[in-house]
């Protein structure tokens, strides 16, 4: 019997929506899920303790950064990622490919595989999808990713080619998994292009794996594009299968990902914004460096659970900020992670209890998302000026 | 009846050791003590509830930072420090002297008080004795101290000047202060000079203090005369009030000040060491940095029942030092505060269970100081260069 079991336990009627659970070596995984991001093997700024506390159900760690430090053979002698962070949960990792054909340093790619170079000390490295599946191995999360190739979401003829490439890389990294107690994942590239991503579909699907990612979205195109895609993408995947869609991880963007079948999300911006300064609350982003927190006694946001709210007024994490204690980035990263894993079990239960479109236009009608913030902001400065009346 | 009292509970027969608990508003305070730094209203990295799990009984925190930034008024407004920093044990404040006394930027000093300059934005500002007491009062704190003026411990003739000022400071700060729930210490200078030690003892003591710190300690005199000038002092003070050496931290300094009859200790050493990479030991410090823990499965310290020693490898801490993870800070950090308190816990039990003397000869057998490490090291480097046979 397999390792993986994914059971869908309620289907939306209005949209695509589905809520499951998806079983792994390291416990269960109730979808939709939303994984922080832990880079380096350390959500940044927080303890296992404290994921546990927040009830981080699965977290992402990247091979790219753990293969150059501190390697997977070092890991691997140390008893594989989960022993080495301390963290007893559900792990995946990613290819490795996002990063690399991210990087500015020069690179080659070719039928075998593709040749980068360190972002640490510009050493040369190289690669293949066997290679991404070793190292995945030997790292041992028990979700991982087929190395892929990452063009431009927009640019149709790159992403013809190189589609065609990822496919006989997927291909290779079946052949080239050992582990039983691991999911191999396969991408769904073809950018914002209905053709491309339909045939990406049927391939992958041809080829049967244990759940299905879908790369090269939230990129660069339009978050209407997105949506579009998405809308190409999920009719012809598997009912049955989990569905992974990479990078994205904003309130109002997981509300539109569940509503058209996405099972799992993850994003670095949550984290990263927290420690910029920058808080999700119901009603939008607040940023904490501006002076109006100077004495401000309430909480990020009135009626939250987390611990952060519980003791800290903003005022103290405006000072904290402004003093560049880590403290404040901690906390920071609590309320933020913590913000969206609440919206997320919101999300479950609403689908599970068949109000799922109620909740999701109730959160829609009071959030104001960020490129609506800053253009708000924008006209309100305009409008101080006397540009508009 | 005063909200500080002070009870004796067992005084050691082979040296000035005793143990006590100190009564405050926000709760008893076994001694001896050790007191973590939290400069700018954090203990650096962590959060409260850390400092509990750790058993900390009191924090210090410091005048001059929190009137610079968020200002000693916005504290106030906020309900106090306790209420700010979400603490809800006993803290101590300096009076800011020690640090405006440190400053390299331009300062005056008169009878009236002495005038420095910003460390962060450069803007003057004057500290009197008035000023120093009214801030504290505003901040909140339960022990506060009375400004004094910080001279080099082996100038004589400075120390013979600044000493008079500084108990002419110290009646000030007696006539300023007005809460009764914050017990006002007086300050004993006087360099390394018996002599002065002496009249600043006698001094202070006719004012009548509910405890005594002794500060110019540890700032550039040899230990062996920090020993000898805790020995003149001691013995002049009251038995019946608390004792405070301030900025004095290491364990082998804790073992020897406990043995001269202090109470209370205070330092950032242990927090900014672990930030270094540098981690107490039974048998001396560690420096994480060193290529030979990249793979090393073991703890900090076998044994050790900290957090961090609990779930993490040497190798998991090297890894997150050299990606400059926060994380590592904070694991460091629970460490080292762990090893101090741990064994200021074990030396108040030898003393009330008689057998002080013999817990810090054991101690010290093992434990090779900071200065003796580096210098076996350096005989190391010079024996495998042949220099020593």
């Amino acid at each position: 019997m397999s390792n993986f079991v994914f059971r869908i336990e309620k289907s939306d009627t209005d949209s695509r929506a589905r809520a499951g659970t998806f079983s792994t070596p390291h416990g269960d995984i109730p979808t939709p899920v939303f994984a922080p991001v832990g880079t380096q093997a350390t959500v940044k700024t927080l303890t296992p303790d404290e994921l546990y506390e927040l009830d981080v159900k699965l977290i992402l760690a990247n091979t790219y950064h753990l293969y150059l430090r501190p390697g997977a053979d070092p890991i691997a002698r140390l008893g594989g990622l989960h022993r080495f962070m301390s963290w007893s949960g559900p792990i995946l990792t990613d290819s490795g490919g996002f990063q690399v054909f991210s990087l500015e340093s020069l690179r080659k790619i070719t039928e075998e595989g593709v040749i980068f170079r360190s972002h640490i000390d510009g050493s040369e490295h190289f690669f293949s999808p066997e290679k991404s599946i070793a190292i995945q191995e030997k790292l041992g999360a028990d979700i991982i990713m087929a190395l892929d190739e990452c063009p431009d979401p927009l640019d149709y003829e790159y992403n013809r080619i190189a589609l065609q490439r990822t496919h006989r890389w997927a291909e290779r990294c079946l052949r080239a998994h050992t582990r039983p107690d691991q999911a191999l994942f396969g991408i769904v590239q073809g950018g914002i292009f209905p053709d491309l991503r339909s045939e990406s579909v049927r391939f992958l699907t041809s080829l049967g794996f244990p759940g299905y990612a879908i790369g090269g979205l939230s990129v660069g195109e339009t978050k209407e594009q997105t949506w579009q895609t998405l809308d190409v993408i999920v009719p012809l995947l598997p009912a049955d299968k989990p569905r992974y869609l990479m990078g994205v991880g904003s309130a109002e963007d997981l509300f539109e990902g569940v509503a058209r079948g996405i099972d799992i999300f993850d994003c670095a911006l949550p984290t990263r914004l927290a420690r910029n300064g920058a808080l999700f609350t119901s009603h939008g982003r607040i940023n904490l460096r501006k002076a109006e927190f100077r004495e401000d006694p309430a909480p990020i946001e009135e009626g939250c659970t987390c611990y952060t709210c519980r003791h800290f007024s903003r005022a103290y994490l405006h000072h904290l900020f402004k003093a560049e204690e880590m403290l404040g980035l901690r906390l920071n990263t609590i309320h933020n992670l913590h913000f969206l894993l609440e919206w997320m079990r919101r999300i479950r239960a609403a689908i599970l209890e068949g109000h799922f479109a109620t909740l999701k236009a109730e959160f829609l009608s009071r959030y104001v998302p960020i490129a609506d913030q800053d253009r708000q902001r924008s006209k309100e400065l305009a409008r101080r000026r006397g540009r508009i009346k």
